[in-house]
């Protein structure tokens, strides 16, 4: 059934217009709120307007059992496209499932405003939730695509301030080499229902904007050094031109020490998780990660304490 | 503290005799038993010794809350030590963690039993179940160490020989590679506490006897081929010898179009989910296996169906 489903999607993917390129930022971007706005939306959670960091931001709460704890979540769209509203799903799914709250913030995108706008508006986020008290080892840092890779070069810039470390860290297929270098990057064509390197070259350049993409706020995958960051999940499908970000941070994340999980899901596309309610694999790596997060914030009292 | 936990089991473990050689086989046999003995054994089993495929085997039964789904769990110990009675402490924790019960074959040991009798049991033990009218979609193989690479290399195999592959696979530092060519045997020399290359070495002479390592059933992470293999969980920890067995074998999975968990805990050592109860990495690494397992055995029943 379950392979049925991924078939599915696949064609439905292939049958829709380029998220990105080559339209104009206008098209593209109504193509993508279109695109998501079919996504499933779990009941369970109430959204509110917020501002944090001088962001206006979506804060995502449960109407049910509610447990300590904040996810900082930056949405996807290849930093061209995409808002908190567009991937409510996963946020309210995260949300759901954990019981904590999340925060969504409208972090600057390109060609508006390149690199390093997102990463300095993300930044603040976090920055923004410390200064206001948050402990850092009650926050989780999580995205998608783009936004899985603003997780992770925030973390970056995080560390060269001097900030503190987040609980735990979650990306669902990041985008984390404008260098494109990644083998999948061509094993992958054809593959991929979304993505060619060419769709992908062209964002990047809106989004890299002058900037050398070899260093590593935008090419963590291939330059920089996770040593001190936090417990970090990678979910990511065979079906991408981006699975190699997610295997190469994944070995880079454990030859620097780090704790982290590198959960790949067969013939799956990029993102597969906006599909929860409709593929088995969806929600089964949802329900996964909200385990993973709900052991990093708690800490986990061991279950089954019991006598030799 | 969970970094307290780990440098003090990292302590124990380098003061302790060494568990593969040079002493004689009882020795070995009696010093694994010994230390094995002082894991903690969760509340909540029930075992009773059975026959399955020809082989004294320990059933472990929840005596609580149980569901359908049975665990063919292969004990540790190099191919040499080890029974199902030393490795009780993870076969019961994933028992009543998931509820299911589980079968822990005492299969043949080398140097008395050389390659392949111990393949030729396990798969003997699996057939079984097989036989006796379990649906393949309700079984799961696991085992740690040695008995990590039995549930791989049975499944191998069962394949050869047109068996159905069961619902899952979960390994905890799976050995998979007796040709020891992993980078991270000589990477992690003097990290692990607890092998050296000499120790593997001299322990699996005795177990690839006069054979050629280089073969699938001996050598799997670097020759064999998963196409068709089940989900799986392979979960290990950094100071390892043996953590390259998994890195490969997931490496292997993934481009062979197998769902992955590839769950690697920083600093930790051989098999340290042993240590549950009194190390949280232990406890929340088998809560992970213990959801894989629940989501392979049951399918998941998306858990927030909900309107758009």
């Amino acid at each position: 059934m379950s392979r049925e489903q991924l078939r599915s999607i696949d064609s439905q993917l292939r049958n829709l217009p380029p998220v990105l390129g080559p339209r104009t930022i206008e098209q593209q971007r109504a193509g993508y709120a279109a695109l998501m706005s079919q996504m499933l939306v779990p009941d369970g959670t109430r959204t509110t307007a917020v501002e944090l960091g001088g962001l206006r931001t979506l804060l995502v709460e449960p109407t049910g059992a509610s447990r300590p704890g904040t996810i900082l979540f930056f949405h996807g769209g290849g930093n061209v496209v995409g808002s908190p509203e567009t991937e409510l799903c996963l946020t309210a799914q995260l949300v759901v499932r954990t019981g904590c709250r999340a925060y969504s913030p409208d972090y600057r995108l390109a060609p508006e405003h390149p690199f390093p706008a997102g990463i300095e508006d993300a930044l603040a986020a976090y920055r923004a939730l410390l200064e206001g008290g948050e402990d850092p080892a009650a926050i989780v840092l999580a995205g998608d695509s783009a936004g899985g890779g603003h997780a992770i070069t925030t973390l970056l810039a995080a560390r060269r301030e001097g900030l503190p470390m987040p609980a735990a860290l979650v990306a669902f297929s990041p985008g984390l080499d404008y260098t494109r270098s990644g083998a999948s990057i061509d094993e992958k064509a054809g593959l991929d229902p979304i993505f060619t390197r060419e769709s992908l070259e062209g964002s990047g350049r809106l989004y890299v904007g002058g900037a050398d993409p070899r260093q590593e706020l935008l090419s963590p995958a291939t330059l920089a050094d996770p040593s001190g960051f936090p417990p970090t999940l990678l979910q990511v499908g065979t079906n991408e031109l981006l699975l190699d970000d997610s295997t190469r941070w994944a070995r880079r994340a454990r030859d620097a020490g780090v704790d982290v999980i590198l959960d790949v899901t067969a013939d799956a596309p990029h993102v597969f998780q906006t599909y929860a309610g409709v593929l088995d694999e969806a929600d089964r790596a949802l329900e996964r990660a909200a385990l993973f997060l709900t052991q990093q914030l708690a800490g986990t009292a061991p279950a089954t304490r019991a006598a030799a």
